[in-house]
């Protein structure tokens, strides 16, 4: 940490502060200028609130020097982290390698018909996961987020009959044996994306984690948040950026999309983007989608519907079959200017 | 709901949204201008998202023309809501009427002996509410936010010595009878203000609820939740403003005082403030708790330590003793200036 | 606009809505729902402001149901604006055509050497517009943002020798004769997006205009600031993404790249975007600039420089030679997946 | 500032950030932890931008340990600021002092005998300065911002009558003498907080200059902008809160009651606060006063009208006589509790 004294700080204020980083394990390093005394201190700064030393008397500012993050950065594993999937019927996919790669699917599922549909047309224009959630009223019943165990088994004997990979939300520790089992890829929602507890939980998990970025979460938060997965030892961590609240309201929330080149600037973990929820409009979800592909997202999360129009929940968003087959033509164009195929 | 077409929007095109309006069970009344043809359709507006129509062809915008929370609004309920207090050693408050409340307390509950000397100055300068919440590491073991069993006993056990109602932290919905139990008042922290499941079960539950605002979230989006409680039959729901997320970093969040006079005009629920949690810093929490009375909030969450230099977390925006004692007298002079008194 | 009074809201409330809105020459149609009444007001709604209605007793909500922008809206020239270029050395360019189109070139002009160093480059790359801004000190000096006469003529002269078109920013409207002498295309920066000043002295001048979104204002304030530029007369305006503020601190501000596709919705007008402005740093400004594209956007501007390390002022954000040719190599690749060249 | 290298960079990219920190005029000290190599240097850290450095290979993160102001600092000149105003008529009041202070008056001058019931009623609820603008129109019309010459003799010659100081915007560096003659403080609107010339003019100005935050600008960016005006030699500068941009829209802007405190914590500058233009509604305007000055705003600035339903701009904005001598009665009681007067 560094902390700047007041322009006339007093020597006793000065002790004060040294004093307290002492007591909390740091070792001080004091530098007296013309104008300002500045005490740099090494030791446990991640245990310790900047607030600390900033509501002293004579201090001006405390800041960690040092990102609040380890596991995650980019200096800790140079050469950048490949999730691998393997399932008999889906084949093999890497996240992170050299292939943009497609997770596609309803908002909800509404009956197996439906999402055999969808599928059908996701694993043709080359999506290699099936995305699926419950409906919104569904999941207040069963008291949390996500499929319940009879949805999340349909999912998967769809998934299997196109060759599809499963990613699937989870909110409660107490179903990870069941999601292991069922999905391939486990899904962290942005509302839970400080969850610390689930967080803990999937450290522990046998499944790569999907986890998003909250809508007020910095860049450097969501590797903070990612730290507490591999710190369990579960390296298989997956990013998406999914959209920040911000002044304008055109579309639903502001896509960060520069937050895909800081990822890859700042950690070895893969992204991808969510432009679905990002925007709440397939009118905006496909040209964001090209952007992500284009910015070096490591793929996307996309909802498609066979009929938006007259999708169970959050049709405006679900991309129709044919605009998502031509949008994966496009991004087959895209992924070489940024070395990479699809 | 309103829907403005393009200009140059065809016949066709104004003929397919007045379908799909007829078809959602809306009765659409045509105004067709000079430049635009707008659609006013009134209708199951909270159940459509505008979006299912922005995306459509020709269609300029649409929104909702009344805003998506009724039970808590003004006009529900004109004459203001005000909740009530009751239990033999505390006595009797009210919230929402004359007199402004203090809930104060520390942070997290270290030992029964610093809860108690906690508790005791807090008695003394006049709050009416003890607060205590666990450690963060504790919350984290046992497996959510807030105190075990054994901690909010003890809290009720310090409380009662001193004539102090107990506020207590709820995010599991399994909880609620033993914290109806020990606890006067059911907070809902910012993090849990969409859990939906959360707020369907103290809308069945037979304390009053404090909802604290989202740091991403708007005034409105807070009643929407409100109302989520108010449905259930439980109309005795108290709103928190804590701090929303912007550009400026100087303090952990941005204080929005101003909307404690929106949700006065908005809606009929009494409002408070928690400036410790929305600055993180003493030195802020202070001015800010001021005006927020000032502004016409109806009480305030303070954190108070009898130590916060030793305080096990949070210290930096936990009040010192003699602060709160002075704070509480500088508020005895703002009450009256907004007709109220301390 | 769209009156919703409160629920509850007396006969005489209404009535003195209805008596306002009529004396500013609204023609009102009245809705008494079970709940609410709701009154549509058709007239002058742009010129006032609905704060006038909301500070009413009685008024729930009051909004404007039109955006407060006509010529720059879609609607108003559904085909899209092409803004044609034509100089005898450098040939013929259309903006909003089928071809991206690239504008670069140093931050600040240093001497006559070193931007012919750039332009060159610039121009080998497929650059079709030099653009060059005054050293922030000297800017200081002149009084005003911009070039001075000396240096707009030398920027005139390189940009003649290798055939490229110049853009040159305009901030005092006493300037335009000059620069529209100089210069093809005259840019309003984002702090004077608002400068209604120039935006009318600019609606007069023969040159098109670029004008940049201001970093705290939507699309939509854009496209009424545009609107002030078109009523006067001159319909060749180009708009430029480049950056908002929020709380990602990560890059200097956040790029709305979902402005790209909200612009090409709402209205006819082209939009570029600046990428290195938007990010002040090279690694960034690169993989953005191709989100841009991707997104739609009709061309960039992005600062480049013969030798960043010693430029004399945002050298963090200028793009190297040989990353500047990989780029557009890079964005060759990307233009046919938007239906584009270049 | 401080760089902090990625763990794993070599010593070759140290060696290349070390060799840039000399050549820029830094002398390093370099700790090499057991993780991170870290680099302070003590320089010329105003005149870099940190991003020179973050884009270099091998650094994680380069930052300012402090903050880029200095004259306005709290450590620069401990006692804070007193800016005396003395006139004839007006007699004598102190910004910053013990007294809060109140400058109130229409949006923009109508006609002299408008702005005399106003100035009158202003005055007798204890106003001590006359504020007036031109109304939007005129302002266009005369090509910048503020009153005409007519306009502000016509303030003079009103506030003169009743007693009052005069507060006039300024915009334009060459009116300073006129303006120094008429007003007794010249204020710089939001949108012109960066305007670097203005303020460099105001530095050299006789009258003290009141300096309004931009709405996208930090508290400490607000400093930054006054230490422009204090270098020039001009120390008496007020600094003013008039809120900022978020996602909350149900008032105009966001207004960071905060930043009052922080800007006495962090300088010696008095900071007043307008709620009227920060909210844009009479209804939170007068909360939000009450709360600027709990709060510890050394004054306000507020829109008063005679007869706001009539007024040519901003009507909504402006108090009601009687609501204004109410306002100032309240105030009167929250003075003490912040140890002033009024």
């Amino acid at each position: 940490m560094i902390i700047v004294m007041e322009q006339g700080a007093t020597e006793e204020q000065v002790e004060q502060v040294i004093g307290k980083l002492d007591s909390l394990g740091f070792s001080v390093h004091r530098s007296t200028g013309v104008v300002h005394t500045v005490l740099g201190a090494v030791g446990p700064a991640e245990l310790v609130d900047p607030n600390e030393f900033n509501v002293m008397e004579g201090v001006k500012q405390c800041r960690r020097e040092m990102s609040p993050y380890k596991l995650s950065s980019r200096g800790f594993k140079p050469e950048g982290t490949v999730v691998r999937f393997k399932r008999e019927r889906a084949g093999y996919v890497e996240i992170g390698g050299s292939e943009v790669v497609l997770m596609a699917g309803p908002s909800s599922v509404e009956s197996e018909h439906q999402l055999t549909r969808t599928a059908e047309l996701a694993a043709r224009a080359g999506a290699r996961f099936l995305r699926a959630g419950a409906h919104p009223s569904e999941s207040a019943l069963n008291g949390q987020r996500g499929l319940d165990a009879e949805g999340i088994k349909m999912v998967r004997r769809v998934a299997d009959l196109f060759g599809l990979f499963v990613v699937a939300e989870i909110s409660d520790p107490s179903r990870i044996p069941e999601l292991e089992e069922q999905a391939d890829l486990l899904q962290v929602s942005s509302a839970n994306m400080q969850n610390h507890l689930l967080l803990h939980a999937l450290g522990k998990c046998a499944r790569p984690v999907l986890l998003k970025r909250g809508i007020a979460a910095t860049v450097e938060e969501l590797l903070v948040s990612a730290d507490h997965v591999l710190a369990g030892g579960n390296y298989n961590v997956i990013l998406c950026e999914r959209g920040i609240r911000t002044f304008e309201t055109f579309s639903r929330h502001t896509m960060d999309i520069a937050a895909i080149p800081a990822v890859h600037k700042l950690s070895h973990l893969p992204i991808l983007a969510d432009p679905s929820r990002a925007t709440g409009r397939r009118d905006m979800a496909i040209p964001m989608a090209r952007a992500a592909i284009a910015a070096g997202a490591d793929g996307l999360l996309l909802e498609v519907h066979s009929d938006p129009d007259h999708a169970a929940s959050e049709g405006a968003q679900a991309v129709r079959p044919e605009q998502f087959s031509e949008l994966a033509a496009q991004l087959k164009l895209i992924a070489p200017a940024v070395g990479r195929s699809m």
